[in-house]
């Protein structure tokens, strides 16, 4: 991580995560900058990560100094995960229509997943994983983003 | 741009846009790495990024050093559209489920659109722009990223 400012150190020290995306997935571990999370929908192999920094809506308005670990930790993401799950595509997508703060969605996509080839939104309802398969899960992730 | 090695420099010639990308947008302009197009959907205001590098699929694959031109574009490209048409949100995506070479979404929200909040992708069929609109706003673009 690069030296950072102090009104870059204010934006980390009063970042809160938002309480939607508390309750649809579950933290797996923290990188340098970012939070990342397993989206609880079973369907589909998807992080969600989130530069700890209060107040970020868009790409655009990450701090230059922090463009660069915000990005290594995307693509850090997004090649395990495309690994793990033998991906045969990868989404990346940031949206935030619906909870504005900054996130960032890695999906690893299938051929034969329930949604392909369209994206994996408005597919209907996330299908929970069981607490067996989660904490696999959860487990394999941390292990391997945090080596 | 940074000093670039022999094979990306390869990378870079033998790139050539995909056919379905040519047909489904068109050309604004080309800044250091990428190709900027606009989309041809006048329901929603829509550039495509598609960095000039042959057999690029996913983020991860860009290589390391051209990684921050890259962000540095599509931040250009996301902060210009946000201002030019007064979006409420920007959406940013690398999907490529239907078209593999990597380009990237950058669409302009409005919480008055059609798709909203919903993403923009599964709404049913583009609507083309006028002859007219298309070439203001490809012009009026083109001017402010060549700048």
């Amino acid at each position: 991580m690069p030296a950072i400012s102090h009104t870059i150190n204010e934006q980390m020290e009063s970042f809160k995560l938002h309480a939607q995306l508390e309750k649809d997935s579950i933290f797996i571990t923290k990188l340098d900058l970012s939070q990342v999370r397993l989206n609880k929908d079973s369907r589909f192999p998807w992080l969600i990560l989130i530069p700890e920094l209060a107040n970020l809506r868009e790409l655009h308005e990450i701090p230059d100094i922090l463009q660069s670990e915000v990005y290594r930790e995307v693509h850090l993401c997004s090649k395990l995960l495309e690994e793990l799950m033998e991906a045969d595509k990868m989404n990346i997508a940031a949206l935030g229509n619906l909870v504005p703060q900054l996130h960032i969605h890695i999906i690893a996509r299938k051929h034969d997943d329930i949604a392909w080839p369209q994206p994996v939104w408005t597919k209907g309802a996330a299908i929970p994983y069981t607490r067996d398969e989660q904490d696999r899960l959860v487990n394999q992730l941390a292990n391997r983003l945090d080596q």
